[in-house]
């Protein structure tokens, strides 16, 4: 794909993006209120299944198929010692990964979700497995404390990508469930970092202590975030240019796949503060693209409370998590599915009483 | 079964519920340290996968077998109408549970859990499905307002039905989760006295609108739960009387299945607000029965806050679900279900970096 080509791409797919369905969601809502049940008495599964109708422009809704993707990349920050993991591990998880060893394989497997792994972007070289997907832009991104994570080119290559890989697995297996997770060593850094120019937030308040750093680490990885704001002054405005400054290609690739999943159809699951990040970075450049989404959890890094309070988005678990992975997004698809569940499953409560006078 | 056998039921049954095994909790713990991610960094989920560790007495873990439970029962003191539904929709919703249109069905069947409904004291004739068990103690409660719920003797034969049903139920399945709810026009008002008593707090922070009323009904309610309290005067340190001055039978029974399901080795899930007051009253006759119970959820219901609090138990969802029935006990059982498999599913970061070094 030539950076032209990925352009035209990224355009056509923010056109694509709807709003929700006012139709089925009206429908939706009318019928959870029949159901069996006291009105409001499943609380927010019922939201959910009526979003779900909504996104599908169809009532009773499905939830049949999920997919849990899983983009890889590298951050050029590793060398300023902001991470507990050597970069190395990005590698190491990403191959585990496709030999279904690690976190996310657990939970994708009980969800009984398809899991894709996609490298767009990992810096060591390792064997590559076959089930990988090989995307990779380039290997690892700049270090953003002294130079851009990036090109622009290679920004849009990253976002494009994301939309294609995504829109591909869905068409693969007719998805109506997209959980989007990811593994980089150092993305937590540049998270913060994005984060913060989105939510116009200082740093201090969204940045944690990522997969276990000390207290001297986490002052440097501060100031780096600091730095790097004060080197590229990255503009809002622009979120593909921030993208390119202080981003990573996971990050853009799952920016990609919310755009690319959310113009396909299918109801978005956000995962943790990565993954926040790329949903702003995807509402930023398309704002309907957001009531397509729901955030699985808050995540136990700190910067994640901003991150949803800026998409405007309630978690549906609060469980402490904080490995990514997309492992919140697999371990609430289980309640999606059951929300979504309820519009096809239960019986109202006048066909109950028909039932009761008339028990032919 | 006289009321002597089921005494002794009850007697053998507390006898039997052992502390979690600190050994096997142990080594749970440990492996899932040293998983192939940050420790700690699947939250709440390590917690309940070392915890089914601990009550099976085993690592790794199984939760291969769910079941979910539904007590029917009805109460006398909807007389005084303290609920937004007749009483025959307690006859109702047993039939339409065990015909599988209700909402616990459908969470239960996406759980892949069992659904066993036991009526142990429904007021209203109706015709009973082949698939529930009968095993009605009397048909409904005695108004608390103006006298005890029932007798001593039927509060212990609701407790040993609860044991020997759910003994008999895990029995057929080798559960290793039980899911406990109910169906019960009233009960909310029963769980509300029942709660102030074992929590020594006032009613009016226990009580809420149930299944939906409005304002004047919920003054009624309130006053009808102080009435009872002081006509009974209940004292917590005789749990059985105070089940049969002010409880149900439905609630009894939940009481008995949590001591029968923790001395046969399962979890507990305990459901919402009603759930959570029987699940006061086994604690109150057995404190270690407490080791082996999970709060699936904060219910909707004020007064559950204060139940969970008392209990010690922190709930996993937080959803506002308020229907009962053990539908947030069905929610969460995927969740915990994932939980159990990280032990089982997941390699240990040695033995990835080994696979580094000699990839054969």
């Amino acid at each position: 794909m030539s950076p032209q080509e990925a352009n035209q791409l990224i355009i056509q797919t923010l056109k694509t993006i709807k709003p929700l369905d006012g139709d089925a969601l009206e429908r939706a809502a009318k019928q959870m209120d029949g159901l069996l049940k006291p009105p409001g008495s499943l609380g927010r599964l019922e939201e959910l299944g009526i979003k779900m109708a909504g996104i599908q422009g169809n009532n009773p809704p499905v939830c049949a198929s999920k997919l849990s993707l899983v983009y890889a990349g590298d951050h050029g920050v590793v060398a300023e010692g902001i991470s507990a993991s050597p970069p190395q591990v990005t590698a190491i998880m990403t191959r585990s990964i496709c030999a279904g060893r690690a976190g996310i394989n657990a939970l994708a497997q009980k969800a009984g979700a398809i899991l894709k792994v996609i490298d767009v972007g990992v810096a060591t070289p390792y064997e590559e497995p076959e089930n990988l997907i090989v995307r990779r832009i380039r290997k690892g991104t700049g270090n953003i404390r002294i130079e851009p994570a990036m090109t622009r080119d290679e920004a849009i290559l990253a976002i494009a990508t994301g939309i294609e890989t995504t829109q591909n697995a869905i068409g693969e297996i007719d998805a109506h469930l997209v959980g989007i997770g990811e593994v980089g060593i150092g993305n937590t850094t540049v998270a913060s970092a994005l984060s913060a120019v989105f939510t116009d937030q200082d740093p201090s308040t969204l940045t944690g202590r990522g997969t276990g750093i000390g207290k001297a680490s986490l002052k440097r990885k501060l100031r780096v975030i600091r730095d790097a704001i004060k080197l590229h002054h990255p503009d809002a405005s622009d979120p593909i240019a921030v993208m390119a400054a202080i981003g990573g290609l996971e990050i853009a690739a799952m920016c990609g796949a919310m755009l690319g999943g959310g113009a396909a159809g299918a109801m978005l699951l956000i995962d943790g503060f990565i993954s926040g990040t790329a949903a702003l970075t995807a509402c930023a450049m398309a704002p309907l693209v957001r009531e397509r989404m729901v955030l699985s959890h808050m995540s136990a890094e700190p910067g994640h409370r901003a991150v949803a309070a800026k998409l405007g988005l309630l978690p549906v678990l609060d469980l402490g998590l904080r490995l990514g992975e997309g492992s919140g997004a697999a371990a609430v698809m289980p309640l999606i599915e059951a929300a979504t569940t309820l519009l096809s499953e239960m019986s109202t409560l006048d066909e109950e009483l028909i039932e009761l006078q008339d028990p032919s």
